[in-house]
């Protein structure tokens, strides 16, 4: 049995919420949390002065991509994926087992691992559990994620059950393999969206004994009404005193939805990739910065907003960045963004630790369907 | 007769090159200076604060780009350049001429002024002298320069004659129509590359009188010598008391070499395009990032630079961002190619006031010799 790196700081006593931290080897941070990803080694369009200016805490990196391009061996060689990126704060490396997934038609999974095609070059490449856990100790995260298989949606109960099954299989060779215990190792429970198959998961991954327990598998295009539902049920059979973390969720609704039933971690490339799209988060809803109502429009993105680009950019120049495709679009979009999830976040945890949840997540769709009026 | 918005510092005793500042109605900067080029109202992949931590004292706006999109009434009705953009410091904008000329194919100049095609959906725009000096006023910039008519290399003598004339004449309609006197307006010397037109060209403008001069149509694909040899004898006839300001212009050692010949001013997307290139400049001479000798280079871009990049990544790690097409590749390479091209400045307006600028002038070659050698 491992200590585990949760503290619980508080409770909501309306709801599942919960307001705690997580200790690692780079410094503590704060639940729930929302973890910005850094698919390449960079959160894309921004510095890790900017990620440490708008309150990020704690970062992604992805396997499958630092696997690929430029490889781990390269990284542990100048000294690991903080020094690489110039960031000193925790991060989390997910396995690879989603891209495997998602990036590569030609994937096959056989009880030994995954063999895939680069999504570069095409070459033939092979990932084991213990291949993962080898690339994220040289890349020297602070927590690593056992390899998964992802199982799409809809998958029927058979297909669900041999892959849950393999990977608690596989999730029982990565504890094996995992050398370096400054490192944190998560479960990753599947199950598809079978509650029993879930719960079953859960008891084989809590038996091997992990460092924290994901949810993977959702989020792959079930409608959200399944997700929450799934979300809610794992999420009450999960471990209490570690780590709950929702893989690859999601929208600002999901992250309010998903805190109310009691999740503490979060990534999703939404806010990055929206933000290089020219789609803005703010605190009344979403804003294209295209459409041509903000042509002269001297207000900031977000009226109730502070972060560096509500202070000092109005809408219009936003606009016409985006619209002559200069390269700050995406840097101040993705600055606005980022800021939006990690504050949303903060105040969760504040209305949290004042045991006003659920007054919060009243409010915050109050304010919302109003602007969907004006 | 204009007060001239230049003060002279000193001189170095054995070459033309000389320190001094210039006023505007945003600050004054130091002379020698180099000014980045903020073509669409952003310096491409910087922030305003990467500017001023890397140390730019001015910028330049393109008045075409701006005219053509998003529109000077537009930046005027929300409060002019300096706000839009959220720059405080000094701002010159050129007049639109270059870019007709080098954008547009469809160009036509005539007594009245420029017609040409947007580069963007091909309407048919128009621009006078005085559209010009409107559309720099409405933006508000801190010097403005007459719309003139640049000459391609090589023109004949009856070619060149008629284009310096038809400058002349517009700079002194330009004169006519600049109103706000916080604005300060330069004159455009043309005269291609023959000498006493240049020196005729000088003429008619200081008989106009002008906050400062600048010297055109260089840079425009003559051999270097001959860019030389125009700079040295045009700046020459140049008045002292005022700026004098080489359009365009250009690698390290042009400006090193423009510098000992007199000049105050300069301006030139070599550092912000070659860094989105990925071409580095370097104390040592030039780099190119993507080559495969630094894959595994932990070393900074340059030794002897202290810039945020230098400081805080390896030449491994900005090789992955290039290859990987990540946007912080263009931001880091810009920041530090802008650090080169602003510290090189300072480091000759030192040397300049410690009167050892052609000691300053053989160690920046020799250090360069040196590294080819590398």
């Amino acid at each position: 049995m491992t200590v585990s790196p949760f503290r619980l700081i508080c409770r909501s006593s309306k709801s599942a919420a919960r307001r705690g931290e997580v200790r690692t080897a780079h410094g503590t941070f704060q639940t729930p949390i929302f973890m910005p990803v850094g698919t390449q080694a960079t959160v894309k369009g921004v510095t890790p002065e900017n990620l440490k200016e708008l309150g990020a805490q704690i970062i992604l990196g992805n396997t499958y991509h630092l696997f690929v391009r430029p490889g781990h061996q390269l990284i542990k060689q100048l000294g690991g994926l903080h020094k690489f990126m110039n960031w000193d704060r925790p991060i989390l490396t997910d396995s690879g087992g989603f891209q495997i997934f998602s990036l590569s038609d030609l994937a096959k999974i056989t009880e030994q691992g995954a063999a895939f095609k680069s999504h570069l070059d095409g070459s033939d490449l092979f990932l084991s559990p213990e291949d993962a856990i080898e690339v994220q100790e040289a890349l020297g995260s602070d927590i690593m994620m056992c390899l998964d298989t992802c199982i799409p949606y809809p998958s029927s109960r058979d297909e669900t059950i041999a892959a849950t099954e393999l990977t608690a299989r596989w999730a029982k060779r990565s504890r094996v393999a995992h050398q370096n215990r400054d490192q944190l190792l998560f479960g990753i429970i599947q199950g598809g969206m079978y509650e029993d198959l879930r719960a079953q998961a859960i008891e084989q991954l809590v038996e091997i004994g992990f460092d924290g327990y994901a949810i993977g598998g959702l989020s792959v295009g079930e409608p959200v009404e399944i997700m929450r539902e799934m979300t809610e049920k794992t999420i009450a059979l999960m471990p209490d005193d570690y780590p709950k973390y929702l893989m690859g969720v999601g929208t600002p609704e999901d992250l309010v939805e998903s805190v109310y039933r009691g999740v503490d971690m979060f990534d999703c490339v939404m806010p990055t990739r929206n933000a290089r799209n020219g789609m803005l988060f703010t605190s009344t809803g979403r804003l294209v910065i295209k459409n041509a109502r903000f042509r002269d429009d001297h207000r900031p993105i977000d009226e109730a907003c502070d972060c560096y680009v509500c202070r000092h950019y109005s809408r219009a120049y936003l606009r016409h960045l985006y619209m002559a495709r200069e390269i700050l679009s995406s840097q101040l979009n993705t600055i606005h963004n980022l800021h939006y999830f990690v504050s949303l976040m903060a105040k969760m945890r504040q209305a949290i630790e004042d045991d006003r949840f659920e007054k919060f997540r009243d409010d915050f769709y109050a304010i919302r369907s109003n602007q969907d009026r004006a």
